[in-house]
């Protein structure tokens, strides 16, 4: 069942974003090729890769010759059309497998599936109807937050609830897509852990990060988390359940809410995780890497950490700050080559390296 | 004069095999794209550059069409030939510039420009007959060791003296070659150090590593060096005059012996060097970046260390323990992506990064 894929062997990525990017610098550096399919052309993966295919997800021409010149697939991003893996998957192995994204490109499956492993999460309850909604808000309460189940991203296809005079304008903002109320929960910080699981089950864990939103948005990640030890053990061996459930092969991000209750699940991401960029600076395998090793069946880095780190998004304007970055010590720069800077488009990262005091 | 190109432009690198490999990754992580020019096809660096051109050193249209396609021009390697340099200058800036190959695809031109630098090198006498060899021979002695004047790589086209009656065997080597006798200088090991210079004229070094060799051929870089502060600057200044001697762009290595006489440089190379591949794992800013930085006009960073490392070279059969490096802990794994293994030939390097007590 362990099958290497040897050194020469090349490696499809679906998506050519950013995460593509690095996913296919780290492949280099362990001897594999890559090949990027992005429906957009000229994406920013393309300028490392050793070929890059631009057409659409329904392609199906496209699609059986990528997947028949690939030794396995991975993929950037989990909101792949079920009917483009459905054509990939007779041709070539697709790693993390179908479950894991059909887990999480639906957020009340996802919700299911993580209450199934015991785990918590926020209050929730599915919404089809406005007249499901009502009754949810009976159950759940405001503020709440209505999310259509599917697609969403960034803030993207969301409605938040004050009050019941609220469900209206909520329910119509989704569309008629199929729909979760979710509650808030109170936490005093979001941390996240990076987890990876091998080909042959093997599960290796980077320390969790602590994570500053800003606008919905991903600002900051720094390394250690404020945790305790046994929140940073719960935290990894929660990481673990959800991987060995899915079967899962590659890295996986869990967002986790720190409560006094405990732990709970914000939500999973089946692929390298934006609060993972901090690997690049602080261990000797990345995420990146450690998620190409376990795609192609090579054992996986330990995970351990040697510096701490804080990692920086660059959004939008942010990049005007380059040039004074490039100056600074101990500071790392990642930038993606868009051509484009748009308010709240990811444009690049900074590692602020922490040194140890001496 | 500082004229920065923006992200977005076209490197041009002459050379593809590791070291334009790295510094493909390296321009691509500040958002630059790479054209390779190298006779060879499919070289290490294609997996990773935007483009690749195959074509001879001598291919007049080819080389005229890479220099109009790219932005600036620079090299993986010091000795590519006059004429293609003739043909790329005047329609791309070449940097480093040409007066860096030139003194340094000569031993002789090297050995006259680091002593008129008033830097110390080992004894020497250039010798174009074998009547010049054995006047030679008398001034500098045995044991020692001629070499061709050009083209000389990891001990090949050179002749060691063990007593005079080794000197006809040892001009024929030369195969009537203009040569150079150097005599052996006492060292207790060798250090390198690996430095920039900017557009603007800007020099930055990093903490000099410890190089050990064996049968010709770099084995091992440790950083820190074992130099005393005195030393450590020494070899500094060293490397920073030669910077502004040639008026220097991008990245060089200088190689020094530690004699109890003081530093004395064994030779320079005018590109990135096997000996600072320990960057990649120890400072924010590599080699490698720090090379693309200069050549496109952007602030060098420090040079900052911020990990203690030991760099190892893979050559040939190392290559069969990959799969247990990859299982041990700070391991940082480079791999070339070279199809065939061969004796002496590198296929990558590991770091090993130093954990600082706790």
């Amino acid at each position: 069942m362990t099958e290497t894929l040897g050194a020469g062997s090349t490696i499809g990525i679906l998506g050519g974003g950013q995460l593509g990017r690095m996913l296919s610098v780290a492949a280099a550096r362990l001897g594999y090729r890559c090949h990027i399919y992005d429906p957009a052309p000229l994406p920013p993966a393309g300028h490392v890769a050793e070929k890059v295919v631009t057409a659409a997800w329904d392609d199906l021409r496209a699609l059986q010759q990528f997947a028949a010149s690939v030794d396995v697939i991975t993929f950037e991003f989990e909101n792949i059309p079920a009917a483009t893996l459905d054509l990939l998957e007779p041709v070539c192995p697709i790693r993390p497998g179908r479950q894991a994204l059909a887990v999480s490109q639906d957020r009340l499956t996802e919700k299911d599936f993580l209450r199934d492993l015991g785990l918590q999460t926020a209050p929730y309850a599915a919404v089809d109807t406005a007249d499901e909604l009502d009754a949810a808000l009976l159950d759940i309460g405001t503020p709440s937050i209505l999310k259509t189940r599917r697609l969403g991203y960034d803030g993207k296809g969301q409605a938040r609830l004050q009050g019941a005079q609220d469900a209206a304008a909520a329910w119509d903002a989704m569309q008629g897509a199929p729909a979760i109320l979710e509650g808030f929960v109170t936490f005093s910080h979001e941390v996240s852990v990076i987890a990876a699981r091998g080909l042959s089950g093997e599960v290796a864990a980077y320390d969790p990060g602590e994570n500053l939103h800003r606008d919905g948005i991903l600002r900051e990640t720094r390394v250690p988390a404020r945790l305790t030890a046994a929140q940073r053990s719960d935290a990894v061996l929660m990481a673990a359940r959800i991987l060995n459930a899915l079967d899962y092969v590659g890295v996986l991000g869990v967002e986790l809410f720190v409560t006094a209750q405990g732990l709970v699940v914000n939500e999973i991401a089946p692929r390298v995780h934006n609060s993972g960029h901090w690997t690049q600076n602080g261990c000797a395998v990345d995420q990146f890497e450690q998620h190409i090793r376990a795609v192609v069946g090579l054992p996986l880095g330990d995970g351990g950490r040697y510096a701490d780190v804080v990692m920086e998004n660059l959004i939008g304007d942010d990049m005007d700050r380059v040039p004074d970055l490039m100056k600074a010590r101990d500071v790392a720069l990642h930038l993606y080559g868009k051509p484009e800077r748009r308010a709240g488009r990811k444009m690049g990262h900074v590692n602020h390296i922490q040194r140890p005091k001496s």
